[in-house]
């Protein structure tokens, strides 16, 4: 199995939330860390979001915590449609995704899938300069794998 | 709230599994990094495990990736009345938990439980040198927190 050398480090862990403010203040509070912004990503239309094999309009709302190692990702979903909402409808708040910055996206992509692992979820950030693609590995991994890539397209 | 500086780096990434040699297989293809070796903990009675504040039993299988940030941890319980088998049964195979690495333990403990997050499963490991307790706090952060000490008891 060929694999990108990003694979070797986890750089994010992603929790899906209700309540993205009373979270975010709750998790500040024990990591010592400030209040972070609260940022609200494109609405899917515009960022090509893709769930499940259909255009989806879906959104997000996100807050990063530095640990020192990886970063952690609050998301509270917003509107149907993405894997952000399915997982908080059928897991409450809880763990969502590992996030690997990878080189090599479309490589990445197809040993995954190669491994019966495929895309389900992507879309791109920050107009189109950053991809992500959240792939079905739960039952393989017991984690649902982000793979991110920041290249220009 | 006054706060353990180890609270500031998430060291593991904890993930129950029913098949470890499986699931450990799977990992080490996609990280690229060698099968580790499968350990086994002592007895719950052995490692004073307390669980839901009774004396439990139960064991696990483990096995560690380095991943260059926080290690991942695989889990498969053995035995009953631990949160690593409530957990794969709730949600099958998933993330249990992150851990953070403290080294005031007690006041960590007393600090989680006056922001409502008990501790809830507890035991030593290699003997008495280390100390793991697993807080209740995946109601409030999404996700169960492991606070892990190695000051010899």
């Amino acid at each position: 199995m060929s694999r990108d050398p990003g694979l070797k480090t986890v750089v994010q862990i992603g929790i899906v939330c209700r309540d993205i403010e009373a979270t975010a203040k709750r998790w500040s509070a024990l990591l010592g860390i400030e209040m972070p912004t609260i940022s609200m990503t494109d609405p899917g239309n515009q960022a090509g979001m893709v769930y499940l094999g259909r255009p989806s309009n879906a959104q997000c709302k996100l807050a990063f915590f530095d640990t020192g190692t990886c970063r952690i990702e609050l998301i509270q979903p917003l509107g149907p449609e993405s894997s952000w909402q399915d997982g908080l409808d059928k897991n409450g708040d809880s763990v969502h995704h590992i996030a690997f910055e990878v080189k090599d996206l479309a490589g990445t992509l197809r040993t995954f899938s190669e491994q019966g692992m495929p895309v389900f979820h992507q879309g791109h950030w920050e107009g189109t300069n950053g991809t992500y693609a959240y792939m079905d590995s739960e039952k393989q991994l017991g984690v649902m794998i982000e793979l991110l890539n920041y290249e220009k397209k």
